[in-house]
């Protein structure tokens, strides 16, 4: 079915995505918001935020996509209520995200983080290659990325556990849920994945009390969002000795300020956001197939559900 | 059948050796040799280095069983002709040196190299994650090890290539084999992994025409020994931009002496020769394995073969 979509963010190129999505459609017209003229012409929304003057004009919207895997950046009470929303994960955010989470449990595995400060100190000092059975990885978070995070980190021999709000059976995984199985599975592992989703439930869920429960010398990965760690908590435990290390794609203000006491702290590394990216080339078949249900009345893939928030 | 094993090394320790052959063989007894009384009623040596005096009162050894998966460190001329000798590679080594290849390809592929220099320097520069397709890695050396890291990278998802002195046929990876190839296997990929052997034929081989061969951009990791790389040519050619970083494991000297050229490049990391670990619980089988070999005069495990020096 043909249709008009209206295209909204300052992160992403419309043009890449309206070639992206001509390739394979030609009948949609993704329009920027920047030039659309008749707003109740348009059929469907892509966009990681509304445009400035909001989503009140387009009164014809069926369904509205987020360029992104989270919503936060979404103020969902200014959007038109009834009109269903969807995340996007495509298959190059998953691979990304996976990627990313190999790259920061291996470093801290194999010891490159204090190899790093060792060769700048220009110190040697040897110690014997670990075993990734002596070092097990908790996952916060068992949706879609979270649970091919685990799958991979499976896959390549660590031991894997996970925690999630609600049950999500995954194999060979460990599985934690809800806040009663918390203090257990902090127990479980010595590197911590986050890639929760960002709600009231789990803002500042690693804080000093959960982190100090984690075994001494554990390790944090934060590729959720930056509202999932409360940052002088964890400043607090590196330089107690009990943090051994964290590598951190998302902070409470990005780009981080340049005095960020993080940058103090040799222990922790940052990266600019970088730990997924979706590409237009492997997402627009995701949005297409959101516009047809949409159209149809169908429900929507990773459809956000108002109450949980994600 | 019962036996009597010398034991010689300045590194590993004679006590673990003793208990791992003891629990599968009783009958086999390991002396250190500075306890070790009658020369002539060894049947077969553990070593890493011989001991001080040499070989020579030992004559009944039937097979010496090297402590490393390189021989480079002891001096093939000074040990007894005509008894065999094999390498070491035990499953813990190939699983420790994959995950050090593993840990090194994905540091430089997700950009964590530059992320380091961006942190200390407090600065935040966003890129949009990469994918493996645009990866390709290099694997200099195709033997049990250089295989078993090329499949694991394979299946990860880069696209590999590898070269050898000799062809050696695998699965799913782009072979090159002898010196006539080596061009196009140094304009095949992004990163490079050495684990060769060290011979007279590979010393030196990653230069300056070597290296500038690769295209720009390039990161080298070295897993094999210091003498594979002229280190000089790797500093001139890092400083120049040509190659963007390297992880190297082994150095001409080690321990590195702290006025090491490469503590003055912040794209060098230097890690403690620490990629691979001989664990004597899994070794042990392959240790006895050798020495029924030995006893039978049959050939050993991972024979040397003195006219190829590996």
């Amino acid at each position: 079915m043909a249709g008009k979509i209206l295209f909204s963010s300052d992160i992403d190129d419309p043009a890449a995505w309206a070639a992206a999505l001509r390739a394979l459609r030609p009948d949609l017209e993704l329009v920027d918001w920047r030039a659309a003229a008749e707003p109740e012409a348009f059929d469907f929304a892509l966009l990681w935020k509304p445009p400035p003057g909001g989503l009140g004009p387009y009164r014809n919207l069926k369904g509205i996509q987020s360029l992104g895997a989270g919503i936060n950046q979404l103020d969902l009470g200014t959007l038109p209520p009834g009109v269903p929303l969807a995340r996007l994960i495509d298959p190059h955010l998953t691979e990304t995200m996976v990627d990313y989470a190999v790259t920061a449990v291996y470093r801290h595995f194999r010891g490159f983080d204090r190899f790093e400060r060792q060769t700048r100190a220009r110190r040697w000092a040897y110690e014997a290659p670990p075993a990734k059975a002596d070092f097990p990885v908790g996952i916060l978070g068992l949706g879609v990325l979270g649970g091919a995070i685990a799958q991979r980190l499976r896959t390549l021999g660590f031991p894997v556990s996970g925690w999630s709000r609600s049950p999500r059976p995954l194999d060979g995984i460990t599985l934690f849920a809800g806040p009663d199985e918390f203090p257990a599975f902090l127990a479980s592992a010595r590197a911590f994945v986050c890639v929760l989703a960002l709600t009231e439930h789990t803002a500042g869920i690693l804080n000093r009390e959960t982190m100090g429960a984690m075994p001494p010398g554990s390790v944090i990965v934060n590729m959720g969002r930056g509202g999932h760690l409360v940052e002088a908590d964890l400043a607090a435990l590196v330089r107690a000795g009990h943090i051994a290390g964290a590598t951190l794609d998302v902070l409470s203000q990005e780009p981080a300020p340049a005095d960020h006491p993080f940058y103090d702290l040799p222990e922790i590394l940052v990266t600019p956001h970088v730990a997924g990216g979706i590409a237009p080339g492997s997402a627009a078949p995701i949005v297409i197939e959101n516009f047809d249900r949409a159209m149809a009345g169908k429900p929507l893939l990773n459809l956000v559900d108002p109450a949980r928030g994600y």
